[in-house]
């Protein structure tokens, strides 16, 4: 049994972690810290939790968070956990961290996508990026884990297999993905209102989008070489989940129809306890993933290229579902925990 | 011809104004402006415009408002309307105020609910409340009509004939009334997120909301004495349009049923362009309303009770569609003019 | 540890009975059978289970079922069940009948509304209601459950302290209720299309519904004394959930406002596990329950009337979530078992 | 003045044409017929048109339709028209099909993807695929105007400047479209229920839709040479709207950025009055364009891919209004009649 704590429990994935935590046989949570709601019983603040857990949100205090956990979790918006990760690693903690605050190796990329100077590049070289799929091993002794971004975590699951198996012409990746609101939290923007996006679809931050660098940073690791994909990012008229529609044009030599390219990637995924692959002519929808920590891959071969579309939860395995996956990993216990 | 202005043109009010007067044969919109969005097409802060208008945003001024207009259209926040209308009417202007402004007679109601004193007390008196179903004689000859609240007119319009023709229990009128988001306007509140709203549904501002003083006002009138009726506004997670479900208690002399009020309603509104009546075991659903300037109402005798279902689009018959009503009479335009 | 099987179990509820059986540490799922579906793995027809349980989806056959369950829940549409029931009881089995067979004792209420005979009077005298909070003390010896309406529950569990303790004038209970669309099962009319009722909404069977009867049975019983309440029921362009608002007038001789109310509340319901009382001026809203088993009220009087807001989420509460709750009773599991 | 007829009225698409035909000051729409709702008073079928029209909704009867109609519209299922084209043409009417039945030249494509054999393929080849944007100069004379398919408009008019110029390379463009629940119109299947579609998001008839062949028939033309689009459409909970987004490889001789795409498209569609181009970094959202007949075009420039956002009105743009865009062309009425 661990102790675990959670800085930022407010938002829309905090609340996630709270519930997936306090579900969790082999985890206590401890304690309950957010910048903005200090001293309110949390379940004042989310009533769906109102007889569920009688912790009381606190101010974030370092000493006090790391007298009470032996993890500590981090769901601060980006930019704000590099404030709290290098204390917390002094105090001997274990960090998950759900802010790209760790993510990007490459410091310009961080500072031209989140518009500010890296506090603490020191500790981004001894993160772990958490994407258990291909850093299991890693992550199993990390003291600092980069949960990856909800973009990057169901881009990469689709695309991993080809292009770490030299399928995918590299240089033609097209990543068309859409995404429900709570991937861009509780913000008071004017088009996150309830009456601009209702009815409406659109396309935002096309071919700009802060979690591009993140997706080729992990695409050109798997491929050994840089890449730079096409990722077009959209706004779903809903709450959760993210879909995915990747075309990824065969490399020259690249052979096998769609039953093929579904062995393949079953094979990829054989371990896999979250990654659920579909037969020929089945694709998956956002349904079959919302509140679950799966994400579920289909794949159909055009003869030039190939279309896989991949959904997951953006807040569970996108987030929440993830992290605690992570802490599964890293303290041993039974990887579904708390998870199914 | 005449020529009309819009004060207060980019909230969702305003669009839809802008959109009635382009396509009014006999009124020409010479002008529009907002304190927020001066100096910009219309066409650009509201896209769906472009090709539509060439008329640009202005920062309101008086005097040039009133060199362009026979009448003006005030479209702003409650509280902000009573700074222009004293000037718009010295100018010798007819004026439509879409806000609360000069809407309640009694000024004790109206500082405790929009929480400001009210500045121009004189001219409260001689404003017409612009409800054509009761006030038709006075809007004709209307210096400044008062356009109603949205909650308000469909609650007046199901309780107007029972209340007018003695069959309500005055003491027992309840309104259940339940409103889609725009209502709200574009306020960045948190309440108002998607996020939130989406698959959410609750009662709000419960018996306590603004708009209670001004359905009493007006269904005390048609009493003549004064009530209270019991009103539960709720939040419904669409764009578009109100349905009240309200119950009457009768009075006990009150004799009929289903078909002797449904023939009593007819008549009460024979002569209403605006005011659909619907047949024994019929009741009206917001589709049939929204993007009309219609009213739609359905009842049912249960003996003791008497249920009654009106429904309106909050933009239009609920506030810019009632408005160039108004105006059409104002004009003695037919009154249907492009509002079918 | 107690085996259990489910018969109906493709509809949306028995999908969340499955999704709660699956996670209960005292039963154990061994068999599912639908009359629709047979032959096929649970997991194609609901791809959320799969990688969650390789039951296969089987004809029903009594002594199969039997021979496999000690319990068997009934997620049958109306008038379904009570072919299944009587063979059940015989062979020694408890049942949860989760359709309206066996709730009401009034037969001609009953053939009214769900249009057939009934075929088993003998064993509806044997049933027991199963709304804990009323009969929890039959219901842990009960052989046949019939398992509340999502409506009556909602209804019931918001009237129930006013009437039972004298405070209602009896003769005045309005019941204004909206429901999400999962209420009406997987139905295919035209009615349910997601292209009719997004953006819409409407009141449906007003005064009429099917769940009325139930209702006044019910409240009645509470009160000592025959009653028929006013319930108008509407349909929310959302799938989960159920908003009651109820207007109760006082009887005459009621004293006491909103704290005093709120206080015999929480004093009714004070070791009800799945009940929870707001504090003053606060009312429930859909989020704060659904996908939980957990009914909310709100409480403010209003001088004569006294509003009440109730809310449950339609498919647990209301449907699967108290069928288990009514299995850990029966069985003496810990009530809130795998409802937390 | 001319006088037109619908056949098929009671659709969504029927619908919307009857409420543009109803505004437009040169028709007179004289009959409605369907073959499922004979006898009835169309404001009975679809209560929004209650106080607007007297007509009444009638069987299909050729000599009746012919004898008041100059133009008939054919808004019927795919496989429904060939049944009453070949009769019309024979009076002489001139006919709008907005079917699929006269657009594919390709018989075999017909078959395959209609799964019925043609019965009128002399008046395939007489038809004019009524795209105003390419084929005007036809549609002025035509006899029979095969309307095209929703996605087909917004698709080749996203493509044809690129295409028409030489710009893209010919064997690499992806058109990943996501439309609104309408499109599919109101027949009763599961996947269609509010409860399935509402909260989910799913790809289907990945690269195998029927609009498919339509897409590459005009794409091919416009090349001079054969190509197969790779084309996956997804299903959007939302009720009205198309969004595509294009993504096309640049030939290899091809330059220039994103300002020179724009000024090409601004150039190739500068008579149009129905096509708008977005400035640099400006895309259009669904709300730009819902209940209008625009398609809005926004562009990027990303090196060796171009990236097309488009959207249009699946009802209007994508099928009645388009349809009345043309029956202005064929009359000589100002092209934007009825369609601002």
């Amino acid at each position: 049994m661990i102790n675990v704590g959670i800085i930022g429990a407010t938002g829309y994935v905090g609340e996630e972690l709270v519930g997936i935590l306090l579900k969790h046989p082999d985890a206590r949570l401890t304690n309950i810290s957010s910048r903005t709601s200090s001293g309110e019983l949390f379940s004042k603040i989310a009533p769906q939790f109102e007889g569920k857990t009688m912790l009381t949100c606190e101010k974030p205090d370092i000493n006090k968070i790391c007298s009470k956990s032996d993890l500590v979790f981090l769901a601060l918006p980006h930019t704000a956990s590099m404030d709290f990760v290098p204390q917390l690693l002094k105090h001997g903690k274990r960090v998950i961290d759900l802010s790209a605050d760790y993510r990007l190796n490459d410091q310009k990329a961080y500072e031209k996508f989140y518009t500010r100077k890296h506090k603490d590049k020191l500790n981004i070289k001894n993160s772990v990026y958490g994407l258990p799929e291909i850093y299991r091993a890693k992550i199993k002794t990390a003291k600092l884990v980069a949960n990856p971004g909800c973009y990057p975590t169901v881009s990469i699951l689709a695309c991993a297999p080809l292009v770490a198996l030299g399928i995918a012409d590299s240089g033609s990746i097209i990543i068309d993905a859409k995404s429900g609101v709570t991937g861009a939290g509780k913000k008071l923007v004017e088009g996150l209102l309830f009456s601009e996006v209702n009815q409406d679809f659109k396309a935002y931050k096309v071919n700009m989008h802060q979690h591009g660098p993140e997706i080729n940073q992990e695409i050109s690791k798997l491929l050994g070489k840089k890449v730079a994909v096409t990722f077009v990012p959209h706004l779903l008229p809903l709450n959760r989940g993210i879909l995915a529609t990747v075309y990824i044009k065969k490399a020259q030599s690249a052979k096998g129809r769609t039953q093929d390219l579904i062995s393949l990637y079953k094979k990829f995924y054989k371990n896999e306890p979250f990654v659920r692959i579909r037969k020929a002519g089945d694709f998956p929808r956002l349904k079959d993933v919302v509140h679950t920590n799966f994400c579920d891959i289909g794949i159909e071969d055009c003869g030039d290229n190939i279309i896989i579309i991949a959904v997951i939860d953006n807040l569970l395995k996108g987030a929440a579902g993830q992290a605690v996956q992570n802490m599964n990993i890293m303290y041993k216990f039974p990887e579904k925990t708390a998870l199914l």
